[in-house]
């Protein structure tokens, strides 16, 4: 099955760029006997590089031992000494094609193949310098001044802020514990005509799918599959921005959490592959999916290295547009990266991912387990997840759904009993009271040394218009906080969560 | 002296960028004692990478000499092992301010205070990926769709790329030997009103005023002078696109080609520096310079890492930018080049460009030397330069101005006496001759095994009514074609230009 015609959504800057001539004159210097004087190139023996090694981790390495661990020793020469190496310095520190080293491009290629397994078969991959960078491009193909855009109802502050300026919108989808619902997205799809008179429909749906930046939410595989049908249904392209589908972890059992996470099972990749929900592309059968993929939360967020997999049409243009933006990724990190990558083969990276997975999977439970000790917890329905009481007291605080991937744990604080907020809520003027009561909060919880980042980041941007919890479709009487679990030790999560307590204790009065 | 208020030069959209919460927040980390859980930062623990080293060139090897090179080692830990690295993996692998490494962007400031010495006091520097990302992001800070952008009359096609599809149109200003000229600069803005009735006047003018590419032409200081002196009456921005700065020359003298470039003076800092024309910076009282330096053609391109130095309003504008489009340049690229640099020092680097500009005139001279081995050659007027003619004959084939800094070598081909282009021209039909023939004799010198790059890919865009040659401008009866000297051996450019001798001869019907 190939990729349908989806050019008609490509906007008015993708589709008015031209091939560079110069790129076009390049594969003339490929013919046998010529002299070429047409490449403005330095001249690679003045580059002052002369070799690289490099130290790095078997990707069979135990992460959570201390132990000392297996090293493999990468090295990169000047000129390709042919010793099977993917990459030579003087190739990666050349100018050159912006699709990417041919090495990278096909691991990435072949990796997408076998682990995403896009639903139609002319699929392409292109290097991209990360998912800030991808999803800038991706808006900078499909997107107009003034579009709107479907998104989860909370979401990524960073990839909003790339399109607030050009005048853009969301349109926030109701969320349950399985992230972005398909039925609130078929409802705001039919009625959109009516409830936005003279308003393009929108066309570009952005998701993360697993662990979801704000939420952790996780779309399991038949939320995905309604999603992708509404969107045939109504002609929407999806970008699946999925930095964390490697860090989906095991269930978190309250009350077992130091047992589960660690349970040493053998590798079997097969298994590991298994566990993971399935993509969005897998279900991509018409290559309306645009999936970023990056080695930022794998391999280090430095590499500012990722790829867009997407139907051709799209990919040609979104070269195009590299050309003139970026050009290419490093050629440091491309380097680097595929001589990794070529030594661990894909079987030995997706070794590394089960481990890494394994690592955040523990760091989810301390951040779990630190709540069940500091609170006490009661098991909720599944869009509550856990709900969380003050210790020793019925006051309900807060509620959350153990994180199944990612690295992020999202508190929905209830305000209903918090005599503080009432007080706030007396006092407000014109301001949102949670919003009020949300900054006092927070504050106080820098007070006692304990960082959090307040809900109100992550709100669906609806245009200025559109703010207040009234005009926005927020919830009254409840504020989120953000916890990420992914940097902080046992002792500091537990720590943290302590002092969490005692400000939250005071601050519904029960201390 | 600070820079005047610029602001109102900026396009909406970046007037409308609004700093992350997110990046706000970060602030609080630092304080002591704070548990932070609100960073979603992979651990550096789990990076796969233990530690790099790589051997470098000293800054003092003789690039000439075909001798054993003394090389430098660097190593770059992953944590900081306090033993006076510039910086660790851990931090340079990790997200991080868009701003740049702390430590590069120190040293890109030094070097630009010393070295190009802006002559107002609160210039700031910002990192980006090189100029192509650097002037991606300048258009998208300043230019709204359809504006005018000043910029000499033979351009750099992929600059041009960018903004073509933006529904922008470049002003060809008239070019001599010294690149964009003044006087045909003021015209153009004295009489824009009465020949652009109803057109916003332009308020960016993008130059390359050293080694021009395609032209190979250096502005010299006087000329900066007058052209900053305009800008300021006419308040436009002026874009200093200056990667070829450090690769500035000594005349070339025609037939003593062997001795000049490589005279090897004992290396002196100040002479170097005295022997470099002075920057569009230097002149800039007011902050109106956005000048773009790269590493590209001194320490490779694939580093892709540059820096804008501009006014702080600039800068801040263009830091939002930086952080929703890239991010930031690649860790790798930061602390590779931040470990060489900071073994080199500002001194190191210095030598080390001194030795670079050494190479490329060696390289330059084997160009000027092969067309004088090739063809008689005659000085012309100061605007021609080298005048060539058919060997033992009389006839005029091109002339060129020996480039004094930069790749390139610009001939210009006079075809009043190319039977030829007299045939061509009395069959062409709508197209310009000049074009057919151009195309013609490129296919001819491919033929031949000979690659150089046709002058009309270098051709200002004004729109795709203004293309041929009655209406852009140009001159009838000449042709261009661009000759790189980077990457070319010594026997191989003797051999290109024989055989390019040979075609232009046949073609000339000189055989």
């Amino acid at each position: 099955m190939e990729a349908i015609d989806l050019r008609h959504h490509l906007n008015t800057l993708s589709v008015s760029r031209c091939p560079s001539p110069l790129k076009d004159i390049m594969r003339y210097m490929a013919i046998d006997g010529m002299v070429s004087l047409a490449g403005g190139l330095p001249h690679p023996s003045l580059f002052p590089f002369v070799d690289l090694e490099a130290n790095v981790y078997s990707p069979n390495v135990d992460l959570h031992s201390t132990a000392s661990r297996e090293l493999i020793h990468l090295t990169i020469h000047k000129d390709n000494k042919n010793d099977g190496q993917a990459v030579d310095l003087a190739t990666s520190l050349q100018y050159s094609s912006s699709t990417g080293l041919p090495w990278l491009l096909n691991y990435t290629h072949e990796f997408t193949r076998t682990v995403f397994r896009p639903a139609y078969k002319n699929f392409e991959v292109l290097l991209n310098e990360g998912n800030t960078d991808g999803w800038s491009k991706v808006v900078n193909l499909l997107c107009e001044a003034g579009d709107f855009i479907l998104l989860e109802k909370q979401t990524y502050p960073s990839a909003q802020a790339l399109w607030i300026p050009m005048g853009c919108s969301g349109v926030p989808i109701e969320m349950d514990a399985e992230g972005m619902r398909s039925d609130a997205l078929e409802d705001v799809l039919r009625s959109w005509d009516l409830d936005h008179p003279g308003a393009k429909r929108p066309h570009v749906l952005y998701t993360i799918p697993t662990g979801q930046n704000p939420t952790g939410c996780t779309m399991s595989a038949r939320r995905k599959q309604e999603i992708y049908t509404i969107c045939v249904k109504y002609d929407i392209i999806i970008v699946e921005d999925d930095p964390y589908y490697f860090l989906q972890f095991d269930e978190y059992h309250f009350g077992k959490g130091k047992q589960n996470g660690h349970a040493l099972a053998p590798y079997d990749e097969s298994s590991f592959l298994s566990s993971l929900e399935r993509t969005f592309l897998s279900f991509d059968t018409e290559g309306r999916v645009i999936r970023l993929d990056t080695f930022s939360k794998t391999l280090s967020p430095g590499n500012r290295l990722g790829w867009f997999t997407c139907n051709p049409v799209f990919t040609e243009r979104l070269l195009r547009a590299t050309e003139v933006v970026t050009q290419t990724p490093s050629g440091w990190s491309q380097a680097i990266l595929s001589e990794l990558l070529r030594s661990w083969g894909i079987s030995g990276y997706l070794r590394w991912l089960s481990g890494l997975k394994r690592e955040y999977a523990v760091r989810r439970n301390w951040a779990c387990d630190a709540i069940g000790e500091a609170f006490d917890i009661k098991t909720g329905t599944s869009d509550e997840g856990l709900v969380v009481y003050g210790k020793g007291t019925k006051v309900r605080l807060f509620s959350f759904v153990p994180p199944r991937a990612g690295m992020f744990l999202w508190c929905k604080l209830y305000l209903e009993e918090n005599q503080d907020f009432l007080a706030v809520k007396a006092e407000a003027g014109d301001e949102d009271p949670e919003t009020a009561f949300e900054r006092k909060l927070w504050k106080e919880l820098v007070d006692e040394k304990v960082l959090l980042t307040p809900g109100s980041y992550y709100t669906a941007w609806q245009g200025r218009e559109k703010t207040s919890i009234a005009t926005s479709g927020r919830d009254c009487g409840v504020v989120f906080f953000r916890i990420a679990f992914s940097m902080t030790t046992k002792e500091d999560m537990s720590l943290g969560i302590q002092r969490m307590a005692q400000v939250l204790c005071r601050s519904w009065g029960l201390t």
